[in-house]
């Protein structure tokens, strides 16, 4: 590298601090943040889960509900039963809809989901609350959208809310303050590979 | 709901039910997995700190190497050191490229760091390992994409590997067996919401 390539690297980085170091300081709400992570793509829920790994790091009380999950458990399900006790888990374990095939009882199962849903979004020592697959919930009206929108809209300021989920819809990215749509390039699954027990499972 | 909606939903699942069963047994493939996460939304590293999770869950053997972090450690991070021993982790810690300012510095770094990941890669203990903004090095041209590839290729066959950061080219998009985009579609800091401690930290 030459001297006049590693100034204009110089030049160019440090440009970028200052225009990084603006932003920062131009960002002083100090508030829990509404968080949507939707789209097509793997890395939804896992996301999510890495979220309260960072929560769990500072030692934050962190609730979590599942909306539309298997019998089975998955690996960080078993890693937050199993290691995290701190961590209210609860999940509605009717299986997928497309299994049960029944829409009285999962709607039966998606309210009482979210009646714990709702009362951790009213107590203020959750730090973080995850409400993981919730936006089937809505698209598949098993839950009133309205209320779900209420109840986000009145949690305790400082805590943080991640809903996960294909699709959303206009209130609910209307809510959050940061959404991301994590889409499908490709994926394993379409090349004849097999799901991955502490990857995809 | 009328019986008539009842029977058009019980319909509909059972279709959906069909087409994954079909697509399930299609993948037949064993074998672990690349992960491209991309994008420049957030929720990048969250996700692959969430599969970490997934593959603690069942005690599987996790490598992770951070090139251009901080100096300060992230909430998943103390997680991670304080509460999960096993886990081989390590960071570039130089701090952000934009901090350091001094290319041929990091550039020491980062061949450091990739060392170490190098190892991860030949070792076939290891059943996930994370490679966190390493497309930055690439970008950069902090390493050599050959090599990175060439390892990446030569990993032991039941070892998965998640790749996190912007861009990521061609070459590691077509190494990659899933490749997920997130996009920002909004975020919280353009709001003038500070970034939060156990969400963003």
């Amino acid at each position: 590298m030459t001297d006049q390539q590693h100034k204009i690297h110089k030049k160019k980085m440090k440009k970028l601090k200052e225009n990084i170091d603006a932003s920062i300081a131009a960002a002083t709400i100090e508030k829990g943040v509404g968080i949507l992570l939707t789209g097509n793509g793997k890395g939804k829920s896992s996301s999510a889960f890495g979220m309260v790994m960072r929560a769990l790091g500072y030692k934050y009380k962190v609730g979590i509900v599942q909306f539309i999950k298997g019998q089975q458990l998955s690996g960080e399900e078993i890693f937050v039963r199993d290691r995290c006790p701190a961590v209210s888990f609860h999940q509605m374990k009717t299986g997928f809809t497309w299994e049960t095939q029944d829409r009285s009882t999962d709607i039966i199962a998606a309210k009482k989901s979210w009646a714990i849903a709702e009362e951790m979004l009213q107590d203020d020592r959750y730090h973080l609350v995850v409400l993981d697959e919730l936006t089937y919930m809505l698209s598949f009206k098993y839950l009133n959208e309205d209320r779900v929108l209420e109840a986000l809209n009145n949690r305790p300021v400082d805590q943080s809310v991640v809903v996960t989920g294909r699709g959303g819809g206009k209130a609910l990215t209307e809510w959050a303050d940061t959404v991301s749509e994590i889409k499908e390039v490709k994926h394993a699954y379409n090349s004849g590979i097999k799901a991955r027990k502490g990857v995809d499972l």
